[in-house]
């Protein structure tokens, strides 16, 4: 292979220089997916960083539709990269650790070979006689390109939209060429939606009488029309309704000044006009239609089945994040994915992180507080090294006896009895779901015991940024909608603590939990220690109110009120087998041996079906 | 002003016979709004059924951007209108009671004037010269020719979408003429996002080189490219993603079979290419632009207060509906306009229903069931006829004295204690709000005696539907959102029957209640009644809980327990009056007059700040 810097490239006809990229001209021909071969491939790439001795901090960033190889600048003084807030000195993707490569798709415009380079065969741009390409033949490419600089394991793939792809991709297909991966606000395959808003754009270019059936080149007049109407439509995709508003309402009937043969009678409109106009100056239509009909026919796996097919055998870990307001890669994409990893007993962390800023977000400030920790948190865990909190203390000391699960913890002293408790109840070694499991303050301990296969529910953002940080996989989910990834008996044993008091469907929480674990442990409040008979026949108010912490019957976070009769009850209704009920009075901080429902104000029980 | 028959007139030059249109020439010219005016304006329109003799069962029904006057067949052998299921004898909008009327919009090109009509002056087409119109141009016509139909006041304007919006232009401007407006699918403007669509659309028809500045009439090639683009993407934005999913994911990759030039590749592409080849045929691009531009263009006030300027003197009664899954009309959209006309204290009823079906969800048989019964209702409500319940009883003996009110009821008799007590609270002619209407039971019976303004929140669907049929006005909202809509003191009463229990944010309800009304009734059941203190205290077991609904602690409805001393204790921690508690013992029926936190299972208290 050979390598130059890009500048003595020709096979770019777009870009301005890339002062930083190298290029790679392969020696061996490209075999495509969907037929055809691609005789002269060339990838241009940029690094950042060392490679280390070992050559195992090598992190691949893979960039989405119109992005490029300049994922972040290289010095102060350099041109701003498309993600200098994720990579660079000290950032998520820290450059003074990681070795950052990041190479333009086969395909793109930006120097590695696509519909714009020259065709050897005839001497003249591909245009629209380059063949149809795959996501999985652009990561051949990439592929080739991280074998030629000597990494037999990337640390992680990362890369978000169409970069998300490519990302699934090398963990379906390579997954024992990388320890981890993190596809951001990305899909096994388009929504029908999306599919439908690249078609229109496709048509767009390919109905510009200045297409000439992709033979423009020569012609001096490139189909900017077609590949503006396609921009403008895209723009609209990557942003949120909410966005919109924010940006144009005020302003809607007040267009910017901007010369443009397209309609600017809008805010909106003119902002459309700017961006599609310019588009046409740093972008080829056919490495548009190209790179847009890559991502419509990448097919993970429309169904569960075909999807587990593609990634249950994966052997990495895996991070996945969407973000609430992207409709264009909407959440429950990315859930689907976590849902298959899940059932497949894959390492998997995810956060569908609240967002106003549309499928865009991940490229934007406003969120990398949480997307950007995450990444941090999931590279650390992978490469093994150590995690400060974000203060500096050490997390252990900072959050391992403070009421790190629910808000209604009843209890305030810095020794938590029932953790005590439940910790000895789990046998050793035992695999632990550990569902609404705050900061991971249990599962650490457990990790800390030995326990190898240790996972966290939990619904709050900042809690699973600090339970990765802690070193555990965290999923974001809402226990009143079910477990429904996880198959029967993934896990010895599903804890549910200080939990079943918080959620409406107590049913299926408890059906579910029983599903997924051979046992499980739940502790919870008892509304009929005698301080609460006491509240209510005496005093004439309603019991089980934890005054201590602030609350009254009006706005306490519980809404399941139960004795340990009234748990026994729950039992027998369901068929369910009590193993064992521990009474604690955390008050005495002892154990209740008689009268537990009169005595204990909390109750552990060892349950199974 | 001249009456012909469709046939006869040569301004539509697109469409196929309406069989039963009619044209009126008018005899004045028309002064346009944004500056303009057009010497001869035709209108083509179709009518149903009988004009009364009053001359006040009228319904003028707005159609869409790229619907017409024929809204429904006349007949069996007719072609199928567009609303056939909303529109015919026996239909919601029923033909066999009202006379209802449909006229081609201004500036469309099924008949009445538009771009594709010729300009008397140059005797061609207009072209790109017809002026810019608006929402309020296209209702002056329609004014005109409801005058020259005799018609005093109609009984109702009802449209969907941009029919939505010249509904909305009649309540704001002409609501003397109207009884009744039903926006349905509407807002008071676009969002950014919807305007941002149009705008692509409009630019696709703009630069199709055959567009040559809107005059290709002659030429004998419209841009038909652009319209199909402009189409494809309006097509898009009608469905929901949901429903996209449904229709096109099992077979994303097997197009039917279409002919067309535009790309086919995928299943819901070649949808696309027929629909968007298809609607050339029977459209105009300039009308297309006209239209999409006079719905940009509309503004009945983005902000509340400009809002409010355009509506809150109106003087009709009014029914809103949106829709779950409709994104581009979102349901906000029409909560802002609800809002607004509450805060203006304006009779309103609105419900946005749940459905799969996009923005299209107001023209398909999904949702009829819901929002075609409520429009049912509102016809049936403004002219003061009867209804019945659907299975033929009357409501009254129906509902009147089952639960209807929160699934928590803990009333099994048919003889309800407590709403006799409500009703004895309630002064004589007070204006009722009630929190949790359910099917509006207790405001159907102050409404027989007599009170002229009561008004009931609900969530449910199916309990608006039957509200609206016993003639109230209700509104769906979730009481745990507020009430912000409403302003200070606005009822005399606010009622919250049996539905404090179940709200998480008992706070906020009370307040709202308290900030709208100037007192609230709210009854509740007592948990520290004595059967629910032995159970707690002898049996050991969660009190409060309404064993014979078959409830029990994990599946109650209820959410917060309180007995009669916490209800005071929340009142003195927030600074409220209790003027009367009366203690109820429902299963004696009878009051309480000693130790009532003890004797009573329910209490009624009258408060306020």
């Amino acid at each position: 292979m050979t390598e130059s810097s890009l500048q003595s490239s020709d096979s770019d006809r777009h870009a301005r220089p890339l002062k930083f990229a190298r290029n790679l001209l392969m020696d061996e021909p490209l075999d495509l997916e969907r037929g055809g071969r691609l005789t002269q491939v060339s990838v241009t790439y940029e690094t950042y960083g060392q490679l280390n001795a070992e050559r195992s901090n090598a992190v691949l960033v893979c960039h989405a539709l119109s992005g490029d190889s300049h994922v972040a600048k290289h010095s102060d003084e350099d041109d701003p990269g498309w993600w200098d807030i994720a990579v660079g000195p000290g950032a998520p993707i820290d450059t003074d650790r990681y070795f950052v490569i990041c190479p333009n798709v086969l395909g793109g415009c930006r120097g590695s070979t696509g519909p714009n380079s020259f065709n050897p065969e005839t001497g003249k741009p591909y245009g629209a006689d380059f063949p149809v390409i795959t996501i999985g033949d652009i990561v051949e490419v990439q592929r080739r390109l991280i074998s030629h600089l000597g990494i037999e394991k990337l640390l992680a793939v990362v890369g978000g939209s169409l970069g998300g792809h490519m990302a699934l991709t090398w963990a379906s297909r390579h997954s024992n060429r990388l320890r981890g991966v993190a596809p951001i606000a990305t899909s096994a395959a388009l929504t029908s939606q999306a599919l439908a808003f690249d078609i229109v754009g496709r048509n767009a270019i390919l109905r510009d009488p200045d297409y000439q059936g992709g033979q423009y080149y020569e012609s001096g007049r490139p189909p900017n029309v077609g590949l503006a109407i396609a921009r403008m439509l895209g723009h609209i995709t990557y942003l949120s309704r909410e966005g919109m508003t924010e940006k144009f309402d005020a302003e809607r009937f007040q267009p910017r000044e901007v010369l443009s043969a397209f309609e600017t009678k809008f805010s909106v409109g003119s902002y459309l006009a700017h961006q599609g106009d310019r588009f046409g100056e740093r972008f080829d239509a056919n490495c548009y239609m190209t790179l847009s009909m890559a991502m419509d026919l990448f097919d993970l796996g429309i169904t569960p089945e075909k999807l587990a097919e593609a990634i249950s055998h994966s052997d990495c870990r895996w991070l996945l994040m969407s973000f609430t307001s992207d409709w264009l890669f909407p959440p429950f994409q990315s859930q689907q994915i976590v849902d298959t990893l899940i059932a497949a007993d894959k390492p998997v962390s995810y956060c569908n992180i609240e967002s106003r800023c549309g499928h865009d977000a991940f490229l934007l400030p406003d969120n990398v507080a949480i997307y950007g920790e995450m990444i941090r948190a999931f590279l650390a865990n992978l490469s093994g090294t150590e995690q400060a909190s974000p203060n500096g203390n050490s997390i252990e000391t900072a959050d391992m006896e403070s009421s790190t699960h629910s808000p209604t913890s009843i209890f305030h002293s810095r020794h938590r009895l029932d953790y005590d408790t439940i910790v000895e109840l789990i046998p050793p070694g035992a695999s632990v779901l550990d569902l609404g499991c705050g900061t991971g303050s249990l599962l650490a301990r457990l990790a800390t015991r030995g326990h190898e296969q240790v996972m966290g529910i939990e619904w709050d953002e900042q809690s699973i940024v600090r339970g990765m940080q802690r070193g555990l996989d965290v999923v974001q989910a809402d226990l009143n909608k079910g477990l429904a990834a996880f198959s029967e008996n993934q896990f010895d044993i599903v804890v549910l603590s200080q939990t079943l008091q918080t959620v409406m469907d107590v049913e299926r929480v408890v059906d579910e939990m029983l599903r997924v674990g051979s046992r499980g442990i739940v502790s919870f409040p008892n509304l009929a220690h005698r301080d609460h008979r006491f509240r209510l026949s005496t005093e004439g108010r309603a019991p089980g109110i934890d005054a201590a912490e602030g609350y009254t019957w009006y706005n306490t976070p519980n809404v399941r009120f139960l004795s340990l009769y009234d748990f026994e009850d729950l039992c027998r209704d369901k068929g369910i087998t009590i193993h064992e009920i521990v009474a604690l009075d955390t008050t005495a901080n002892c154990r209740v041996e008689e009268y537990p429902n009169f005595g204990a104000n909390v109750a552990i029980a060892v349950v199974s079906k």
